[in-house]
């Protein structure tokens, strides 16, 4: 190899094992750790994270990138290698850029103001405190004003595209506008007749009682059923669901509620999609941009296919129906739990939104955070104009009730702006990609039936996993179904779903 | 504070956050890692070790100890903080010039003959190979002669010596070389008249069937009784049994036999003793030379104090009989569980051995590393140098059965000489330090009686635990008992309990 393209590998692989650690002792933070563990812990997280950013801004990275550059074609690689070296490079250069954007004093505020900011959240959400909390907030969507713009000029994008692009690659809000548009000109209908309809009819329960131990195993069954590969990853029980680790051994968590082993089940369907995306990504790729995915919207693509595609289908429910009466005292049969599985309700949590209802709470976030970060809305006005919009697109009020409100979120609070709509382009990314592997997999149906995801998950691999970030999500979805992101698989979805 | 003092407590914080990274992951490969992360998760190991070594042979270093000096007396520290301080200098410029030794290039090399010799131990030992190993094992022995060579001359110690100062702080041949030569007069006859008085009587057998789960709510039980703190440790299964982790969130293991409980409870109360003293170290030295233990024997002391002085007592298999009964279905009394607790009988196993013939596995081990150390024993003549001295020592024959004899321990295929001794003295320091606390806590046989160890811990961490490396073990001894390091009370120990 060349001279420069040894230091970059030699300094990714290094980079990498402070990432590999980061992120084994974070999953290790909320799956084992005993309580009196967390100030060194956490003082030992922020040391490496400093460690990384430091291998980051380095000073010779450009000039290695820049030799690179030369080196390539005298290497003894293939065509395909030296284009994926290419691509990797620029994207290399991109992310230094991003890095050394800011001055350390900057980032330090940044991530201090953000700290404190999500630890009064933990307290003062539960207390349902805006008063004491708006202060901090307000700290946060200054400082993210602030790094936005700095964003925007260097790119030469706006302030909120230069949020976006730090989630997903390229992602422009001029490729969604129309999108979130439509969404907002005909979900709030669409809901209002699921509602109704199903307010006519009884819709089952899925309570019960649902041992842990037992949950788990049924989980455990269906996660080897669909895919997951267990030689590089286990399944573990947090607070807050997650699926971390690295690439080669995934750490996916859940929680089980003895009362609803449903919760438990979706989140680990949903999960497994994430991880079987991080199990296939390109290997030898690991250490670099490109073999990592572009961003929040083809992860979210995984898992909300495996979620909503996959596990939620007809199908699907047929499959493990007996399956889970195998492992559970279930007394409903296929049909109900696929009809409890459609089940519409307007409510405050995003985290717990159906399918029809999620987008609107998306929606309601980019345009109030969007505001915030144009300065056409103040932080002192956000509980209003949440309440407004809340009842605008779901008819709920959330008056006086910002724990449920406009503080139900971690994403603002810890300086996440930008991060939002991934989720509901996720969403149609996903619907986009299964008519898509329909027209290529014409029996994946009755495949599906048979618990055999052989073809799916071929067509995934060649399609997204061992894409890694060669391409952007809106060149990923053209190259696997022949166009770019659009409502119409989405909505014929949710029509053959819901009507 | 001073600049230099500063760049030290800095540049400390930095490597701990490594070392805190690099404890987890090994904890996790043993308990947690699915067998496909090996791979990347070795690559990692492999690269945090080398950003360790960098950081301890960082140039800037003995300007820095230089300069602290200097700074010492300037500081607002009172007289104890400002001696620690000096103490910890003195310490932190000895590992430096330890660091620096050697070339990175003999660093490497060595470190790879142990890495292939180990890794040829784990398959050829289970197929008692020892001429395909013998080559591998040579390698070694070659590169710690070069080794203890350099650092011999570098602290003017003998290469024996230099190797066992590695393992305990300030440790001499010379300071125990008499307590050997009386082990090796007294032990084999008083080993043969005790085996000789318990052949004459039936031995009572603790096998069952304990299950595991029952076994673990046992130990966890016990280890809360005798002061495991669980807001700072966990305890969890692995294949080889470790205390890991760091001081504030130690990670022990066991392993568990569904046929005898005994080995993992004396385990489990072996390994607490362990953490109880790494729990109790002065937590505000923790990035410290000066806040870690002076070394292996200060260690065993404890575990086997924890062990051999407490839990195989009298009053301690009197206190936890109705506790195992609560748990196991164990139809014995506590008379014959105590009796149990005593077999004496020669083996070819170190690791499996009882209290009174494991100092002759010790001593035969250190006289054979010394002999090929100083070049006076060739490895290829190592089997029948281990079989004539298991014969002397023992009365049983290693002959043809390398794998139970010379090959079955881990130490020497991975690099380390100097360590064996330490078991031993260990278990010597712990008997003495029995006999000083009796003398300063006389009702602490009716206190452990009761389950009640705060005398005992408040003893223990006055004189040992709260001192860190402040004092070698010599010194630690001295302070707390009035004498060094001698076998009056260890052989008083053993009368007592064996005849």
């Amino acid at each position: 190899m060349g001279k420069n393209l040894d230091n970059i590998i030699d300094h990714a692989k290094k980079k990498s094992a402070l990432g590999h650690a980061s992120s084994m002792l974070n999953w290790d933070s909320s799956v084992n750790m005993p309580k009196g563990g967390a100030v060194v812990r956490n003082e030992t997280l922020s040391q490496l994270s400093v460690m990384q950013h430091q291998m980051r801004v380095l000073k010779e990275i450009p000039h290695w990138i820049e030799g690179a550059r030369q080196e390539l074609p005298l290497e003894n690689f293939s065509d395909e290698k030296r284009l994926w070296w290419k691509k990797n490079l620029k994207l290399m250069e991109k992310s230094y850029k991003q890095s050394t954007l800011f001055t350390d004093e900057f980032v330090q505020r940044e991530s201090q103001c953000a700290l404190d900011c999500e630890v009064k959240w933990r307290t003062l959400r539960a207390e349902n405190n805006w008063h004491d909390f708006a202060p901090y907030l307000e700290k946060v969507v200054a400082i993210t004003r602030e790094s936005a713009q700095i964003r925007a000029k260097a790119f030469n994008l706006s302030p909120y595209n230069a949020l976006l692009d730090q989630f997903e690659q390229d992602l422009r809000e001029e490729d969604f506008i129309g999108i979130f548009n439509e969404l907002k000109q005909k979900l709030p209908d669409m809901i209002q007749i699921v509602v109704a309809k199903q307010k006519s009819r009884k819709m089952p329960s899925l309570e019960g009682n649902y041992p842990i131990l037992k949950q788990k195993e049924l989980g455990l069954e269906l996660m080897k059923m669909v895919g997951f590969d267990f030689d590089h990853g286990r399944l573990d029980v947090s607070l807050h669901p997650f699926c971390g680790g690295v690439s080669r051994d995934i750490r996916m968590t859940t929680r089980y509620n003895e009362k609803d082993f449903s919760d438990s089940l979706m989140g680990v369907l949903h999960e497994t999609g994430h991880a079987k995306y991080e199990q296939n990504l390109p290997t030898e790729w690991g250490n670099f941009p490109i073999g990592n995915a572009p961003g929040m919207i083809v992860h979210e693509s995984q898992s909300l296919f495996m979620e909503m595609q996959i596990a939620r289908s007809a199908e699907f429910v047929q499959l493990i129906a007996p399956i889970i009466k195998k492992h559970l005292d279930f007394p409903l049969g296929m049909q109900e739990l696929q009809t409890a599985y459609k089940k519409v309700e307007p409510g405050f949590i995003r985290v717990d939104a159906d399918e029809l209802t999620y987008p609107m709470h998306v929606i309601l976030r980019y345009e109030l955070e969007k505001a915030m970060i144009m300065g056409d809305l103040q932080v002192k006005d956000l509980p209003g104009a949440w309440n407004e919009k809340m009842q605008n697109y779901l008819g709920i009020s959330t008056l006086g009730n910002d724990r449920n409100g406009c503080m139900q979120d971690i994403h603002w609070p810890s300086g996440g702006f930008g991060y939002f709509p991934c989720y509901t382009l996720g969403a149609i990314m996903a619907a986009q990609l299964k008519v898509g592997l329909e027209r290529a997999v014409p029996q994946m149906n009755k495949q599906i039936l048979a618990g055999d995801f052989t073809q799916v998950d071929q067509w995934l691999d060649t399609n997204i996993w061992s894409r890694g970030s060669f391409y952007n999500y809106q060149e990923l979805l053209t190259h696997a179904t022949g166009k770019k992101l659009g409502l119409d698989d989405y909505f014929t979805h949710l029509k053959t779903r819901y009507f």
